[in-house]
């Protein structure tokens, strides 16, 4: 009896969303090359081209645009919510729980459209709230002259962003919105194909997504460069790290043998940011910058490569995300994958449900407690 | 390229908590038969039996049952919440949410054994809330001398319940406490893989058996039972539904090719259920039992026959439970089992990550929006 623990190398759906080609480190969505998307496109429109499997002509593009800027607020039961939340709790907890209420308000008379449009439009002004709150800072309103990414920016730092700064996080995000099957995009279909609720299933990937081993890890890889605090120190804390057998944050994957396309680019908005504001960033990335150089020397020969949250840790921070909320950063962008792929399955829908192999006795007796 | 669409046939793990017989229509948990089990154990008996891998002695089966009673209570904060919850929301949207508050609220120093106790024992409470609230009704507070079976239908109807409805109560938890792999304990798993915590990996299995092909489907069950009205309509009823191809909800599951052993032992206590209370009840079931007699002699021969869904919505309904909450009930037993996987998985933990096949096209050309 074959058990497939963890399901690798299992296909469990056909798609026409993503493709990794991952000897050759390469990424497509729906077919165009990520690198001509984050050089040429943006958020909303590549989020447009996951969704419906094609590039909007102008009048599509600016109907979506509207349709997100529309959803961007918060009702104010939410608002006063996000207010009340205790300041410790873990943002993917507070994500999670915010969405979970917009969902328990959702009625029958809520189109397909709709929701989706609801979810991509209000991850970014939870995030932001809460970010806002938890300082004891004031929330900011959405700013419909901006952009997605601009927008979350601003709301984030109370500041206009700067066009490098939007650019990087236009970056961050197309790089985040997919990845083939993975497991928080999994967690969203197992929900989905019982024919739950696109909201329970979105819960579900924000779940996973949380998770250490997932889109926890570039929190961890932040904190293992501020940990480390200076370049002069790197070698020694990874030769240490590698002969206790320990993992290097933010390296390796399960599909790349080689370099993740996605650290690839990151890595110059890392090094942008950290030319242009100097200081802590610039440490961070001179860190981050000796941290791969010794990490590849090392574990590059064993196809271990920095992977999408080596550098997206840095590019978050400089953005002035604080680390806890990395992982929510990753969920606004990821958000439109998981609905995607559920899409996808739920056109031809088959329930998911595996088994697990029993290794037990059976037949016990069963015994009355005064006797046990 | 072998697509596992809905991983039918799938071992995703091994064992050791629940050991389905598809072939004679026989269920174990932990090697006991759900015979012995409904007929000599209590929830609290059985839900520690499959937690724990063995039947308690005296002293661990009051610490145990101590335990689950000073946790049964809900803070101020969630009963404001639950007061205030929009009175049309889905019950397990509400359940959903409720225990994503619980889990943004808990911290690091919380033991994995107080999270187990806490979700547990306060499933019932926040389901008794909601649905009382919702009625317009005064909620009721726990009562620390009732079992919680027994607990929970006293915080539902605001009566002390008798020794049969206890029973039956008890009797239809413990059935639906565990059954090997599942959409929603797989959705939990696959969220515990990740490493995140045990509340998001419950969440997540809330949010699948919220699905009408999962836990949605007793609340189906009773809509067609209901919808038939009367003994003398069911032939024909069932004749349309057939030759129209639709499905008889409440039959038919991917492991049993025979009686499900759940709705064997349901049926007695539908039948008690029916005697005890008549008028609706008793009409209710008199049409189940024909929707059995019919459906079993058209689908049986093709295997299909009754599944746990199909008399516990007469106990349920019976018990007090409006057909709504009666996904939240199956909840409120499976978290027993949803736990129980996900410590058995994550002793040996392996982040579950399929893969998708590619079906598109790679290298299309990115032309700019004007020229599109």
């Amino acid at each position: 009896m074959e058990i497939k623990k963890g399901l690798e190398d299992v296909y469990v759906k056909e798609t026409e969303i993503t493709y990794i080609d991952g000897e050759l480190g390469r990424l497509y969505y729906r077919g165009y090359s990520i690198y001509d998307l984050t050089e040429f496109s943006n958020f909303e429109e590549t989020s447009y081209l996951i969704l419906y499997g094609k590039l909007p002509n102008l009048s599509e593009y600016e109907e979506y645009v509207n349709k997100l800027k529309e959803e961007r607020g918060l009702c104010d039961y939410l608002k006063e919510f996000l207010k009340n939340v205790n300041k410790r709790a873990n943002p993917m907890d507070v994500l999670r729980t915010a969405v979970s209420v917009i969902g328990m308000d959702s009625d029958d008379t809520e189109t397909l459209d709709k929701k989706i449009i609801k979810l991509i439009a209000k991850f970014p002004n939870i995030i932001a709230y809460y970010s806002r709150v938890r300082k004891g800072l004031e929330p900011v309103e959405p700013d419909p002259s901006l952009s997605h990414a601009g927008n979350f920016l601003y709301m984030v730092n109370g500041v206009k962003p700067s066009e490098d700064e939007v650019k990087a996080m236009d970056v961050a995000m197309i790089l985040h919105i997919d990845h083939e099957m993975n497991a928080s995009t999994f967690a969203s279909l197992v929900v989905a194909s019982t024919l739950s609720d696109l909201y329970s299933s979105i819960i579900a990937g924000i779940s996973a997504l949380k998770g250490p081993l997932h889109g926890g890890a570039n929190y961890e890889a932040l904190k293992m460069f501020k940990e480390i605090g200076d370049p002069d120190n790197v070698e020694k804390y990874i030769l240490n790290r590698l002969s206790n057998k320990q993992r290097i944050m933010g390296f390796g994957h399960r599909i790349y043998k080689t370099y993740d396309p996605r650290a690839r680019i990151l890595k110059n908005y890392a090094r942008l940011l950290a030319e242009k504001k100097g200081g802590e960033i610039k440490r961070l990335y001179e860190i981050a910058s000796k941290v791969e150089e010794i990490g590849v020397k090392y574990l590059g020969p064993k196809g271990i490569y920095p992977n999408v949250d080596f550098y997206s840790s840095i590019v978050f921070y400089a953005l002035g995300f604080e680390p806890e909320f990395f992982p929510t950063v990753f969920a606004s962008a990821r958000v439109v994958g998981w609905i995607a792929h559920i899409m996808e399955y739920i056109k031809d829908n088959k329930i998911i449900r595996p088994k697990a192999y029993y290794r037990g006795e059976i037949g016990k007796r069963y015994i009355p407690i005064e006797s046990r």
